[in-house]
């Protein structure tokens, strides 16, 4: 791959030759642009788990298609639903997408899950550019861009809208310990959609703030509960705190298949608890991977339907 | 060096034979602990600019023995304080030992101020004690202990009183992107002082606080201001909001070598931008090193004479 945005397939395919699920590897960009071949639900599992691929809506997509690759080899498809669904805990992506595939596990269903997802992102970032005004300056956190969502990108998808209407000035991006999401993914992204950018430590969110220099914060989520409290990538909660502190608007985008109408408040969000490992091996470390921000120091969700303000549990809904 | 508290001699001292200024080699722990032997006033200001040496009581400390290494040695002293004060600009430790040295610039000197400055830390520590209470779960960040302030610590020789007053359960670490003064050394001192504590990312804290996990911050400073504003480590302003944000107290331990009655308030400290390489080579980056906390976020300020609290124009002073 070249310069230049993502294609879809080139993040995450099924191909009936073999078959696999291919996924772009994205524990190794952006050093390496190498894909992996899945040869069975239970390799897209384990991929997920490794973080291959990760984003709620790209794990969500992964695991349709991993179904899908399960029927077509003629495999056990209870088994399959059930590895692929006990892969990551948090993102509601993932049972989302299952349940869709549950009446017509296809390639063609998996296929159309995909596009729509990605023109959901579409849809959400033309709403999103009513946010930005003229030289807008905007941080993000981890990486919510096509690599996540499998093109085009939710947060990174609003900035991308935004740069294209001449509103962006440029982009502050949380490198995102332990994992480096922001420092390797985002920053790949942007480079390549050509929107100025510069990698922080994650540390360093607040004093910028301080000096004036971010008019709004713009993340992905991996779940909206009913209420608009919003999980996604741990870090993301203290951001919400320090905008609030510095009156700066934080917006979450984030497709209807990260909505959960099911679970009430954050309370009910499941969050993981990763390999201490991936900070230190040397000493005892704690490793959430995930936080809750409540939606009251949300300013608003952005979804496919449009920019939905407080109180979430009527405007979502 | 064992399992053990470091002796001041092993963190920072003068060898006249030679002659040297010999430093613990801050960047190669925790994997390896291995002294430099700096031949000059000039090698001493290369090894701070480069972080072999850190914190600013132990960066005076060294400043101070580079004087007297270069007495010993009959180099210029004009040009030995110069280049030695232009080393690093945010700690006001530096400028302060080398003021110290002036009239005086021998090896006794130096030791003497070296010893002052573990004996303050002792003094802070017993005064904190009080701000610890049985079960206490505390935080820090970056690395505020012996190896920042020449022997015992600051923030971390609090922590050490505390835990031998049985009134600490465990410190979080915060792992101090991006050179893990957190995750490298007060790690490895809490472990050697037998303090249970955990790493976590620095954009764990947020939430491990509203999970009501910490129940007090405590970190140490580079320069406090007339008024109380206070610089450290990029990432405590950050920590000052979200301690703030959830009515948890936030502490600085600092000895008087870190008081700036020439600077009125924290808009005129100088604020170091490090190289952005030490966050990515691979994409643009900022790296501001420190931050500046307004004393209306902290709850007190503990040098060696006590407790102090707001208005800190009156009671520091």
């Amino acid at each position: 791959m070249g310069r230049g945005d993502l294609a879809p397939e080139d993040i995450v395919r099924l191909e009936e030759d073999g078959p696999a699920v291919v996924l772009l590897d994205q524990r190794r960009l952006p050093d390496e642009v190498v894909q992996l071949r899945c040869a069975s639900a239970a390799e897209v599992a384990d991929a997920i788990r490794a973080m291959v691929v990760r984003g709620a809506p790209a794990i969500g997509v992964a695991a349709a298609y991993g179904m899908a690759l399960a029927d077509v080899r003629g495999d056990d498809l209870g088994e399959a639903e059930r590895v692929l669904a006990a892969s990551r805990p948090t993102a509601v992506n993932l049972p989302w997408a299952l349940a869709a595939m549950r009446d017509e596990p296809t390639p063609e269903r998996a296929r159309s899950l995909h596009e729509q997802e990605v023109e959901r992102c579409r849809r959400m970032a033309a709403h999103a550019v009513q946010l930005f005004e003229p030289g807008s300056r905007a941080l993000t956190h981890c990486n919510a861009g096509g690599l996540a969502t499998g093109g085009y990108g939710s947060a990174v998808g609003a900035l991308r809208a935004a740069a294209e209407h001449g509103l962006l000035e440029r982009v502050l991006v949380d490198e995102t310990r332990p994992l480096l999401q922001g420092a390797r993914l985002t920053a790949w992204e942007l480079e390549q959609a050509d929107i100025p950018h510069a990698v922080i430590a994650d540390s360093a969110a607040g004093s910028l703030m301080a000096r004036g220099e971010v008019d709004l914060v713009v993340t992905g989520a991996d779940r909206i509960a009913a209420n608009g409290d919003t999980a996604n990538k741990i870090g993301t909660y203290s951001l919400a705190v320090l905008a609030a502190h510095h009156e700066i608007p934080f917006y979450v985008v984030a497709p209807s298949s990260t909505l959960d109408s099911d679970t009430p408040d954050g309370s009910g969000i499941p969050i993981e608890e990763r390999d201490p490992a991936e900070l230190t091996d040397r000493f005892p470390a704690r490793n959430p991977a995930f936080d809750v921000t409540p939606a009251s120091l949300i300013t608003a969700i952005v979804t496919e339907t449009g920019v939905h303000r407080a109180p979430y549990d009527e405007s979502l809904w």
